[in-house]
């Protein structure tokens, strides 16, 4: 499973700006962007974190070719791409392929419920072979919790022997150590990214790659910082201080929170936007978090500010 | 709630065929639109039962085009253009609505779970301004067994409160007869339609005007004459009928039992084929399918038989 820029470390699902009348903010984007990469953060832009599936296909298009124009690596890109449709998931897994972005992380079909494994099978290597793009990186994302369609073991297993240049990692949002352990015993060469930061220690000690954490949009540095020295004897108190954070942002929901967070500590309120069915928090959850967040002395350091 | 053409009575969620290329077969569509017209059948087109979901935006625009250019008339058809962004059912439900659809069935976003109802009002409200067309009815649809994100009493109230003219109606695919009842007795103006015939007689018993039904697509005459006859004293003698015929079909996985039934009894096996991650029955299924409806004597009467 050799492939050119291989990914690794921490990646950030890139929150999404949008403007008053909830367009795409591309300016925005571009700038938090920027910022996640001074933090040595990388970018799985299009992921749940950044409402992509609140996006239409040729908004992610426009988007991907607007980060890459402003002169962000693809190296660093890890675009979401699976969709409920097959057209759709080939035709951005096709399009980040073509701009040489380092992985695509793809949903399964998530509209129909309790669908095979050999349905499952037959969506991604549909996609692959209508892809035809020896680029292609696919990272299978499973995260139960919210797709409720999940990747089995067996699916895993079928899918790398089938495409092993092409079906090269994983990333687990399960929420659950004892599905992300499986893969990693049962698929040593397989690319483990732990869906949150709270498992980074044990997914690299049991021979993962990093992570993709919510909370790397706003304190990729820390988090980072573990990967980078998850060999040290400090590794375990610095998994306990990211768990410790980490409490204080998932107290209330974390995609509004995130926005929140960076609203506050870069003196701009419109990155507090959703698209609907998401919302942003209410002033007493605002106020709630953001002393927390005060309390423990937090900082984005270098985030830019807007001018009061 | 005045409207024009008001829906009521049998909806088929018209199952979609596709070509060998998995590409989208609208010579086939439009045929078997013209067979369920001809059983009385309405056309709640770009349902589950359609694999909609499974479809791009454009495969939907584009096909809504054709069906009605071939002559159907907008006033049998009730597509569905619920999508998970925001600008995909705006897209959709303003397509139908210029086209002087009699209504069309959106679902709620679907991606994320456990979001508020001020989410989802949001959804819902944002879309119809968007739209902003006064043709425009929404049949709001409930089917929490695959969407997950489900449609509340509340959320009924506030939008049938914002939007009497528009939010007309819903389609109860929950399986769930106390929920329907509950809507049917919270909401006496309001079009409900059951989401299977297993719960016409009890729906139209309750105030509800019909049902749209995935058997509707091959046994729309059983269906509609019980509608058309549910206070007469044989109505109870009719649903246990439908019931029992129900019975074989859902044996096996529905949308594929469809496809497979129409691929038989019209000798066409172009329609056997879905879209991944949904798959065929297999030969086991497909004999055990065919063999209990020729046991029942089942019949497609009028279907167009392909030549041999």
């Amino acid at each position: 499973m050799s492939h050119n820029s291989q990914p690794a470390g921490t990646y950030a699902p890139v929150v999404m700006p949008f403007k008053a009348d909830l367009s795409v903010d591309a300016d925005r984007l571009i700038a938090h962007c920027r910022w996640l990469i001074s933090q040595q953060c990388n970018l799985a832009i299009f992921g749940t974190n950044s409402e992509a599936n609140s996006l239409s296909v040729d908004e992610r298009i426009d988007l991907l070719d607007q980060v890459i124009e402003a002169g962000i690596s693809p190296d660093v890109l890890m675009p979401g791409t699976g969709c409920c449709a097959l057209n759709d998931t080939v035709k951005l897994s096709a399009h980040a392929a073509k701009h040489g972005c380092s992985g695509v992380l793809m949903l399964p079909p998530f509209y129909y419920k309790a669908v095979s494994d050999e349905g499952l099978y037959r969506a991604f290597a549909e996609t692959i072979e209508r892809v035809a793009d020896d680029r292609l990186r696919v990272y299978l994302y499973h995260i139960p919790p919210i797709a409720q369609v999940g990747i089995s073991l067996e699916l895993i297993e079928r899918l790398t022997k089938e495409y092993p240049h092409t079906v090269v990692g994983m990333k687990d949002s399960s929420g659950d150590w004892n599905n992300t352990k499986s893969v990693l015993d049962a698929f040593p060469e397989f690319d483990m990214f732990c869906g949150s930061e709270s498992f980074l220690l044990d997914t690299m000690r049991n021979g993962g790659v990093g992570c993709i954490s919510a909370i790397a949009n706003i304190r990729p540095g820390a988090i980072q910082h573990l990967y980078e020295n998850w060999q040290s004897g400090d590794a375990d108190a610095l998994q306990r201080e990211l768990d410790d954070f980490r409490n204080i942002l998932t107290a209330q929901p974390p995609i509004p929170s995130l926005k929140c967070t960076i609203a506050h500590y870069s003196n701009d309120a419109d990155w507090n936007r959703l698209r609907p069915p998401l919302i942003e928090l209410d002033e007493a959850q605002a106020k709630g978090l953001l002393n927390a967040l005060d309390a423990y002395g937090f900082e984005m350091p270098g985030i830019i500010q807007k001018a009061a």
